[in-house]
């Protein structure tokens, strides 16, 4: 029997890499995920990921992959395939990501935004397969957004669209990373949500059980409301009033189908998903809110190198045409 | 020589109707702008619309129109045909407006909101032609919105995408049609803004050259700001202030290249055009901020014929293949 065909993705994120061989059935084999160590630079951290790449496919067993496909924050050049500043990376400018992975591989290469490569990954074989249209929030150390539009990935221009992490929830308000005030990243993601609690610690008497921890991570906010903490409650309650409100935008803007929410902050389960739906249900537009289904990721973890896997096998398509 | 193809083109207003038919030019032909007189109720405007539908062809002299496409506000049901309940036209409901169009002018016929037909017309034959990624947005007695994404028209799960006119801008704030606070067209529509400096004029003691009309519009408080009124320039930058905000959050969602502002109150050029420019470039991402223009509407008071006149050649293009 002819060996099935297979392609190699590779996730790069701040804080961990992550590799896989995938099959056109969406199965990753060899699947591995190491620390990005990203104080070693650039040059280290690559060489480190393509190692991960051989090494996965020797485990995989699948022979040589077909095409590559990488997923990384932004700000990046998709078309041009060139890493130009991502966030969650200092010190890594201009970086040529598919020219590097090609010439390591010797077969094409194709870099996306991680959350773009997401809601491919997530349209193609997870939660939103099946949707014409389709919204991916990941809520993480920062926020991203991805979407299917009539079937197909939206990138923006170049890449960069489906900022959903930076839409105004609350103008004028806190700092957000990207040097503005009041973006849903500044209130949503993992750590904002722990700065928050942090600043309520501070400025409120009321006791809690997060006063006893030295350092308040966002789970232990949302295990804290959870159990009826008081002051973790408000804090989670803002978290979700402003997730809500950000999706009711995104829904009335879409027409989506699904919106599919993934990344840490989402092991919460429906102590996040239930008062996001009700507020999108109860205030979105009518017909708008009647056909969207708000939903958790269902590739949980593996997310960004299915979708990167994805990718490669669309440039396999796409090369073939 | 055999008659030049043409298509008539059907515009709903809730305060003006129009008609033209249109030539694959973008051409309009007997071109015809009457009141929608909408206490009428929606049988005798609709008989009234069909009417000035007959007088445009009979003026236009290029035979009988291969196709129909209509636009009309939302909420309605575009794949159906249906106009389900338009804000503009209270007591419209579930109108077959796509069958009734069919059976009056024997040709296949075709309905999407207005903004929706208003980007495909700037798309083709405005101010975005050439644009991959392109929004519109009208500001006019209401906000309406529309998108071409990778080229093609974008209109949500069933017609209703676009609703740019209900992204929260300040949560919490003034009430809207809709029924909630803060949207954008509570801000920035033509009827909020001479809502808002009434109030103003109200609670203020300032002198302001607003206070001598009976009634106050909008393009009084634009006037009235370009000449230094220090009430009026109030509402103006608030006004700019949320519109920047707003199209700074559609260019991190979507990163165009164009984002074509419409509708009456563009009537006052680059009052508004600067203030927001000067915002987008400035808060947006940068990368997708350096890729977009944001830019004012080419077609002016025909934008929606001309939307729906493309709309009736795409459906000839479909029923072709």
């Amino acid at each position: 029997m002819a060996p099935q065909q297979s392609v190699l993705a590779l996730d790069i994120g701040g804080t961990k890499l992550a590799v896989a061989v995938m099959t056109d059935d969406g199965r990753t084999h060899g699947f591995l995920s190491e620390p990005t160590e990203k104080h070693r630079g650039p040059d280290a951290v690559i060489a480190h990921l393509f190692d991960m790449g051989h090494r996965s496919i020797a485990a995989a067993g699948l022979g040589a992959p077909a095409s590559v496909g990488i997923s990384c924050g932004g700000p990046l050049d998709a078309p041009a395939g060139i890493l130009t500043h991502p966030l969650h990376l200092p010190g890594w400018i201009d970086i040529p990501i598919v020219a590097m992975a090609a010439e390591e591989f010797g077969v094409p290469a194709v870099v996306e935004n991680d959350a773009t490569a997401a809601v491919l990954g997530e349209h193609r074989y997870g939660a939103a397969r099946g949707a014409e249209i389709a919204l991916y929030l990941t809520l993480s150390t920062g926020v991203g957004g991805g979407s299917i539009i009539d079937g197909r990935l939206h990138r923006g221009a170049a890449g960069n669209g489906g900022e959903f992490g930076h839409l105004t929830v609350r103008p004028g308000g806190r700092d957000c990373l990207c040097g503005r005030k009041g973006c849903l990243e500044a209130y949503a993601s993992g750590t904002s949500i722990a700065a928050r609690a942090k600043d309520l610690l501070t400025g409120d008497d009321r006791p809690s059980t997060l006063r006893d921890r030295d350092a308040v991570r966002a789970e232990d906010v949302a295990a804290a409301a959870a159990a009826g903490d008081p002051l973790a409650t408000a804090v989670w309650r803002e978290t979700t009033d402003v997730l809500g409100q950000a999706v009711t935008d995104l829904v009335n803007i879409f027409e989506p189908q699904v919106v599919v929410l993934g990344g840490g902050v989402t092991r919460s389960g429906v102590l996040l998903l239930d008062p996001v739906r009700t507020l999108v249900q109860t205030t979105a537009m009518p017909p708008a809110a009647a056909r969207a289904t708000v939903t958790l990721a269902g590739l949980g973890d593996a997310v960004c190198v299915v979708g990167a896997g994805a990718l490669a096998l669309d440039l396999l398509e796409k090369t073939r045409v």
